[in-house]
């Protein structure tokens, strides 16, 4: 079984989209498990982050995916990783330089902004999807 | 007041977006009204965007913005268009080529493939962030 941890800053607390995302963590129990990570400031995340073995990093300055590109590199990251691996969001100016300097990788959704409520659906669906790409499912289509 | 339409083809009800989506369009309500139109399939859709004056596609071949490129474009263009403008979201295998071939303009949310509810949401929240940084509100910072 995958291990993933998502790390993310999050002031707000915004119902509407709990739903969405715990279904998302729903379909992937089978396969993984994920441990969310939701802290206030960019200090609470480094201290946090160090103790992790690697992580990548989610900032507009990363590198940008088609849905089938970012499956392939999930799951070889998996595989180089002993199946574990952590991701942190950053906010709309980004992370600090220290996180960012760290990360095993940098890694885009898309040139817009997202809240972050919304960057954790896009990347938990994605994460959702490369797995069903991986075992070649009809649902990406 | 602006009026949008927002075209798109939807096989599927998954009731745990609909809070976020109808979320955004009630904040939206005073400076702008959205009709949403789900359809079942492209002839459909081809059928009644031939009605329409004018319509985006969203399409992974189309163009990427930054939010705020992407609130300067949807301001001037609803200033072009009178105030009203219509988006067409195509699927995963992208949009039939006589509706591409028609568009006032094709825009792509990402490289990364969504779920059609999924770019409804990021869709509207773009919108919505659209005109909060072209009123200068801190909502995208």
């Amino acid at each position: 079984m995958y291990k993933l941890k998502i790390f993310s800053i999050s002031k707000t607390k915004e119902p509407w989209l709990k739903d969405a995302i715990e279904e998302y963590s729903r379909r992937l129990q089978p396969i993984l498990s994920i441990e969310w990570h939701l802290l206030k400031t960019d200090a609470q995340l480094s201290q946090l982050l160090s103790k992790e073995p690697s992580y990548v990093a989610l900032d507009p300055t990363g590198k940008t995916f088609t849905s089938e590109d970012f499956s392939s590199w999930l799951v070889s990251t998996l595989f180089a990783e002993s199946s574990r691996l952590s991701f942190v969001i950053g906010g709309a100016e980004g992370l600090p330089p220290e996180i960012l300097n760290n990360a095993l990788a940098k890694i885009s959704l898309s040139k817009l902004t997202f809240t972050h409520q919304i960057a954790r659906l896009i990347l938990i669906e994605q994460i959702y999807r490369a797995f069903e790409i991986d075992k070649g499912s009809q649902y990406h289509k």
